[in-house]
């Protein structure tokens, strides 16, 4: 079997750690990984599979001999080091908003749309978090029904923002518990028991890109601009997990009991709504599981035609890490790492 | 000027502590107080205006004395012990949800329906804290324009649930942080660092008490049964402050300047909207304030007849405490405490 060079960039962040786990449990056929950070990080060592690695960072030539490259270093230093990855051979799977909605460059859940993979011209794109998640859930419901309209607002874990933020959090939470003063770096605000109703950059017409990342890549992901998500994104002071409220309008009235069939007969889905008897999902549960967790599900109170549910996801997971080694792995099983087709 | 004698029933817990510093603050004229609470704290002694006030329970005959009593122990202890009072001859201001929907029983917000209050036959309700703070926002609007159909999704604070919840929030924080085992009692899942998707009980429709008051209450106190609230409620690890994401259609297009200038012409509303320089109502603010705070206000994406807002109250102060000694100032102020009328 032909055995692949792969790189993991941003390999000491919350997302790039994640990447190396994934990359382990999936057990793709590796020759060579490469595990590239920034200077700070150079010459330490991390382990894969028993095996020590050094963290390199990148200089001229670093991609020459790299099949697929997986990126998780942010926007900006992607538009800076990607096109690099690209000239010198690799094929890049980048988890930033850089290239998202490039004409070019698939946006790609495995589950959801595959077939585009093969169409890539040296990147692939990992979308957002949130949207992963989101998308994932209305999967099984939007191959049966049309769906016009989706309002969600989200309650956002700070893993999000990345490992800075994780330890933010924690000694924000020790300090105010403990009476000292709490100190704010990462986030603009204090986020422990708190909440902060903006992320990412604002726009001009009030939304910020994390809202507008939700309507924009679940249109393309789906290849269906009639799809309308009109977001509020918050962030709440949990570590990993992300929660959706989520409202969906369709064209005709809402069968409940065959959505809930429908979810439930979906293996990447887990439905846990019993919430009479306490079951429903919570981020918390989703550290344990790969699945996207659903609960909550009722027709709208004063709309036939709508109904709500709560959707909760690993953000750093199945948001990030796990479907980026997603896309590798088809990527390696379908033969498509050359693209452009 | 005539002297009322007040009772506090339910002195010892989140709302009736806020209660008596709120009676301190307002200075109603108050010639004898009573504090009352369950028979764990009888004999225990509370300051009120530099004099000390030993706490009772409720015997016979307790409120043949009481003028007005505020009554803060939940549903199933207002349904027992407000009879009484009120046989007794007391006009009680009552904060569960037990009375709120009965007909002949006003359920106010003194700034939207104080003209209800005279209608009372002994007992004035005072709304839920998560619908208080969301028709406070919504009144300088709702005078101007029709709103159809509103979509909210709560982020609670553990407050709400009472001091018992505050308490397990913050030994759960410690615990989860120490790395030590953490116990659930208040809840019947952690809320640390989660999210809780389900506040009160459950319906047969799949809504919980907390979603229904929200549509139920909202159409009580604007008197109008063609606003109609779709909730989701959760529970999130803030101390003090709800926030709400809220969705509002209207039968017209959004004129979104003008409904900032009727929020920043309401007095009762501070309006924190630039979100580019991080300015956007918080939990953790509406602990300084009793104004209610919108921010994020922007059209919707896909839709001109909608508008998104981000509202956070003080769940305890106007949502709970204050709101409840403001009815108790109006019905003194009005002479109306015999209502009927």
């Amino acid at each position: 079997m032909k055995r692949y060079n792969i790189a993991v960039v941003g390999a000491t962040g919350a997302v790039g750690t994640e990447m190396l786990k994934v990359l382990e449990e999936y057990n793709l056929p590796i020759d060579n990984l490469k595990v590239i950070a920034s200077p700070r990080s150079k010459g330490k060592e991390i382990t894969f599979k028993d095996q020590k690695y050094t963290i390199e960072t990148i200089e001229k030539g670093t991609f020459e001999d790299v099949d697929i490259a997986l990126f998780s270093i942010g926007s900006s230093n992607s538009l800076k080091y990607v096109p690099q990855a690209v000239y010198e051979g690799a094929l890049v799977i980048d988890n930033s908003n850089a290239y998202r909605m490039d004409d070019d460059v698939p946006l790609i859940v495995p589950e959801i749309n595959p077939e585009f993979i093969k169409e890539h011209n040296g990147i692939i794109a990992n979308p957002n978090c949130s949207t992963i998640q989101m998308v994932m859930a209305l999967n099984p419901i939007r191959k049966k029904h049309v769906i016009n309209k989706i309002i969600v607002s989200t309650y956002q874990a700070v893993s999000g923002t990345g490992q800075k933020a994780v330890n933010e959090l924690r000694k924000q939470s020790q300090d105010y518990l403990n009476n000292d003063e709490v100190k704010t770096e990462v986030y603009p605000n204090q986020i422990a028991f708190n909440a902060i109703p903006l992320i990412d950059k604002v726009n001009d017409n009030g939304y910020t890109e994390e809202e507008l990342k939700l309507n924009r890549e679940t249109q393309k992901i789906f290849n269906n601009k009639e799809i309308k998500v009109t977001a509020t994104a918050v962030r709440i002071p949990v570590f990993y997990g992300h929660s959706e409220s989520i409202h969906l309008e369709f064209d005709i009235p809402v069968d409940l009991e065959e959505i809930s069939y429908l979810l439930s007969n979906d293996d990447n889905i887990k439905l846990i709504d019993n919430p009479a008897e306490n079951e429903y999902p919570t981020p918390l549960m989703s550290e344990e599981t790969d699945q996207i967790l659903v609960g909550r599900l009722r027709q709208d109170l004063n709309n036939e035609k709508a109904l709500e549910m709560w959707v909760v996801g690993n953000n750093i997971r199945k948001g990030a890490a796990l479907n980026a080694v997603q896309i590798a792995d088809y990527v390696i099983k379908n033969n498509v790492i050359d693209g452009g087709q």
